[in-house]
């Protein structure tokens, strides 16, 4: 096969200059149900249609195929297959010669006869038959080619990984509990401070989750025992999905084994079933929305992101009357940018379409009562009410939204996700689902403790204002030595550094020498050439281990030679870091005044006010949640600890 | 809209003949890649393009679309639509007049004139146009349709679940950790035994599982905080990881939030990246195979359940290099049927296929150590080793087969799945598939908790006999009086109802009327017409519970004049009830051997003696895991409480 492929490259350039970890990408990744034969097709067909001489050597091979499918249909009683695939220019260097055995006489040579264009230099004919492929007689035998070697598939797809820096090396990091936000390796003696984790206001380690759980585990087991329908439904998933329900104004809530699970599953079901629907995607949405469009079948149309305009000029393109579903995320993750929701509804409504927002990185941060983005838009609406969950939100952002997705994996501190939106769509896709109808429930104990968790948050704002405060200071604090955070109006506080190789590095230079855990991003989590750290503050990071952090992170800067923002700038800025008017653009969603910032008063100011008013208030309506005075933070967290 | 289908029905046999919720049903429910343009299309379509007339206008309107495409396109800048699907049959119908806006020149005019039969009577002419429908001048305005209605959407697949019964109401069971396998309904006062848990083993309940829940609970939180690459891996995950491989003699495993997760992702992730890949699937596959399968845009071949000579017909009638994975289950959950491993692994070899083995309701059920079906069939090699688990497998049937997954949801008593294979296969998922990447990973108390079922399980066969035990002596007294159990060599108690109906009103009466939970498993669970119901015993279910369903059978049975295994056998058999020889064709797969039944013993005779057995051992090399006596199984479970 070597030599053979050596011989093409002699006669064809666009062979003689691709490596053969290219041809291999080419031949694999796969473009789905653009052949005609409604099959997948991969990159590299799609490139041999564009050549003279193999897109004619394809056609040859589509009609042979065809005559082969009868064949082996008929030859072996075959009804199961569904598709066939075309063979790739690939294989067909691969083939050692023959042709399938005994093809009926029709398919193959009227098609070879009437083509006029049959000169394939690479397909041996019955004369030139190289390497012992002795094709005789009218019909050949079936080709005895070699099993196909799963092992160097996979070694393959792993070198791939290697070679262009994705490939993952996790690390092992043990939150404790009663050390919050710190961390043991994997020596349980060695500590460091995890400043990249979701559990974005430390619920995990709340002491009335943890004591829900405790209770629901002693009375009602480890897991569920089965799916919701057989089983595994119980008043822990009724009290969970009723509390979801209300904590966003909706008629119902569904609760599935996580969030991916429940964007890929809504939007696979509603996109496959509403007939002719659009699905209107955000270019930065999560995998897991990207996942659900594309096994929805449906139509889909990458907005760009955030941009209106480009929205709009998309809607406008459809019929009206066609079904839409405009597919986006309140906190975009990983720059931490915010989608202009409103005006999305707005659109929503002119055009027809209805709207499914991802509030995942916004549940619990957002909103006086922690319902996230879409709560937060109205906040004085909502604060003005007193109950537990807002009683009347009609006209509310929240309110126009149709579905709203979320987890209890992040700012809930557990695991899980969601769905929220009228009585209608839920049951739907409570009875359509797949990924929700066929799979165990979460354990009792495990929506308990989320159950105990939205209770909380939705009458405390503390932690999130809290945390919002630490990423103030954290953001100024870095922004104040040219390192460059990528500006956005969330908690998110990512750095860039624009290359996969040094982002690793950077993340292993904190972990190793200053015993701070912040993973780097790299592809697919982000584009390439967009790698980052990103940074995730929470109520917990005090300001000790914030001084710390930001001084290891200059330290680092210092030691890789990492660019600066003026360094971005001075090449006209990317991403927004070093982009005149960006910082501007980009102010806290959570106003000033919404944080309880007093005039002239200073960040830290702020934080040491806050944690004595809950050290206060800790005590008096609900349980004291944690011990939440910086002293106490200070002590759990003693700086002789954080360098391992 | 209503008045032109009228109209149509006068004029159209099939449309006469044809019930707005079946045309529904058509236009709704699609085939994926069949279309020409590598969109879905709606069965309807299918249909459409079979009739003389239809076929014409679907010709036409094709047509006209690539033009509307075109213009669109460039009228309002879009690029990220990605496929566009036909219009079909049912929306010409209900198009109130008009076509595309400014249409330019070519695609539209040049079809109509160059298509002779453009005889459409569905579709108005500008002069007949209908509802005031105004279409003058070369080039009408866009259709003014009315928005879609998704409310109608929602309530109309939400109506034809209810119409075929097969809509879905949820029975809230709590099941009780301290009084298992009983359960509390909506009232915590109220009582019932619960006979359908896939809690097989009540490991959920496990004191050595719930110590480490809570321990782990304490020390590391409620949640994981994270991706497994973001600050969400750690010990928990590395030393489940670690027993899982162990436990089925693999290099590597990996865990999932679901194993419907993982077999949705591992499946799509294989069936796409291996060039050319076919996927032979046993007919009965669980949804999450299907799914993945789906997912993968991989060839699919389904061949008949079970059946060697199907399935090897069509492994022979591909190319030997052609990448194949056959993907099967050991234990079927709804009918209890086993599959032939070792056969399966004799085919994968002789055709160079891989082999994926879901043994979900087989791990911690049979074996030595709990490893699944394929352990069992090497029962005396893997019994004969005296390490937790076992240190040398080559050449059994695990060993052969290429990729095993399972959960830690059923046996296992808690929540999530797992993949365990060589260390390239499992790496190769770890890098590429998204529902694995892009989620939270499982807490770590979760992770624990699975860890020490399954150390648990791998030194204690006991569990899984008894569970036997008291599934043969339930088949044995249900066989006796004629009730229709679908014979199987497995731990699965299937009734054959029939009918889902009655399969619902069976399972509500058992509850209401006799305090026992037994779901009803209706489409699309089970085929239509093999509705069912679903019984699993568990080592709880000792003698007193066995007899009261055994009674609450009986008397539903009376009641509602069910059909009894010699009804079946009359009318000549249904899927394998009533079916001469299916008895002898499915004796159980653990031998009376393999459960110690000594010569002459009785199932009762065993089942006390087991019990005695598990008393006094319970002390010994293992902290006593639960009370297993019967007295105190019987203490838990008086019959004062049974009947609510």
């Amino acid at each position: 096969m070597e030599a053979l492929l050596q011989q093409s490259r002699t006669m064809c350039p666009f062979l003689k200059r691709t490596s053969p970890t290219t041809l291999r990408t080419l031949s694999t990744a796969t473009r789905p149900s653009t052949s005609p034969g409604g099959g997948t097709m991969s990159n590299l067909q799609v490139l041999g249609r564009r050549c003279p001489v193999m897109s004619k050597a394809l056609a040859v091979q589509s009609a042979r195929l065809s005559g082969t499918k009868r064949f082996a249909s008929r030859a072996a009683g075959v009804t199961g297959i569904q598709h066939m695939r075309f063979p790739t220019g690939k294989r067909e260097l691969h083939t050692t010669g023959g042709h399938p055995a005994s093809l009926a006489s029709g398919g193959y040579e009227k098609n070879e006869r009437g083509n006029p264009n049959l000169a394939n230099p690479l397909r041996p004919s019955p004369a030139t038959g190289h390497a012992g492929a002795a094709v005789r007689g009218p019909r050949p035998e079936a080709p005895t080619t070699k099993k196909f070697n799963y092992d160097d598939f996979y070694n393959v797809e792993l070198e791939k990984k290697h070679k262009d820096k994705s490939y993952r090396y996790f690390n092992n990091i043990n939150r404790l509990a009663k050390e919050f936000p710190r961390a043991h390796t994997a020596s349980a003696e060695e500590r460091v401070t995890v400043w990249c984790s979701n559990d974005y206001l430390g619920m995990g380690r709340n002491p009335q989750v943890l004591d829900s759980m405790h209770k629901t585990l002693d009375t009602y087991g480890a897991g569920a025992g089965g799916t919701r329908n057989i089983s595994g439904h119980n008043q822990h998933a009724i009290a969970l999905e009723d509390t979801l329900a209300k904590l966003h104004g909706k008629e119902a809530a569904l609760v599935f084994s996580s969030c991916f699970v429940a964007n890929d599953a809504t939007l696979a079901t509603l996109g496959s079933k509403m007939p002719d629907c659009v699905i209107l995607s955000d270019s930065l949405n999560h995998a897991s929305m990207i996942q659900g469009i594309r096994h929805s079948g449906a139509k889909k149309m990458v907005f760009k992101h955030n941009d209106m305009e480009d929205l709009e000029a998309k809607l406008a393109s459809l019929p009206l009357g066609t079904p839409k579903i405009i597919a986006f995320e309140s906190v975009y993750s990983m720059c931490g940018s915010i989608a202009p929701i409103e005006k999305i509804c707005d659109l929503s409504d002119k055009y027809g379409a209805i709207t499914f927002l991802d509030e995942v990185h916004a549940v619990g941060m957002y909103g006086p009562h922690g319902a996230g983005v879409a709560e937060h838009l109205d906040f004085d609406v909502y604060a003005s009410q007193d109950t537990a969950f807002p009683q009347s939100t009609k006209g509310t952002v929240q309110d126009r939204i149709d579905i709203i997705t979320g987890t209890l994996g992040k700012a809930y501190g557990c695991v899980g996700g969601y769905i929220a939106g009228s009585a209608a769509m839920v049951d739907t896709i409570r009875s359509l689902a797949p990924g929700f109808i066929f799979t165990t429930s979460l354990p009792p104990a495990t929506m308990a403790g989320a159950d105990a968790a939205i209770q909380y948050q939705s009458q405390q704002p503390r932690d999130r204002v809290l945390q919002q405060l630490h990423t103030r200071a954290v953001k100024t604090a870095l922004n104040d030595l040219d390192i460059p955070v990528i500006p956005n109006p969330s908690h998110i506080v990512p750095l860039l550094v624009g290359d996969a190789e040094l982002a690793k590095k950077a993340s292993d230079k904190l972990l190793e020498e200053h015993g701070i855990y912040v993973q780097a991003i790299n592809y697919p989590t982000v584009p390439r050439g967009e790698e980052r750290l990103r940074i995730t503050p929470t109520p917990g990071h005090v300001k000790h281990l914030r001084e710390h952090l930001v001084q290891a992170v200059q330290a680092v800067w210092n030691d890789l030679g990492l660019k600066r923002t003026s360094d971005w700038k001075s090449q006209g800025g990317f991403v927004g870091v070093g982009v005149e008017g960006a910082e501007a653009a980009n102010q806290p969603i959570w106003e000033d005044t919404q944080l309880g910032l007093q005039v002239n008063e200073t960040l830290e100011g702020a934080v040491a006010r806050e944690f004595n008013d809950a050290a206060v208030q800790a005590a008096v309506p609900l349980k004291a949640a944690t011990p939440l005075t910086e002293k106490a933070y200070s002590g759990m967290n003693s700086t002789a600890g954080v360098v391992a």
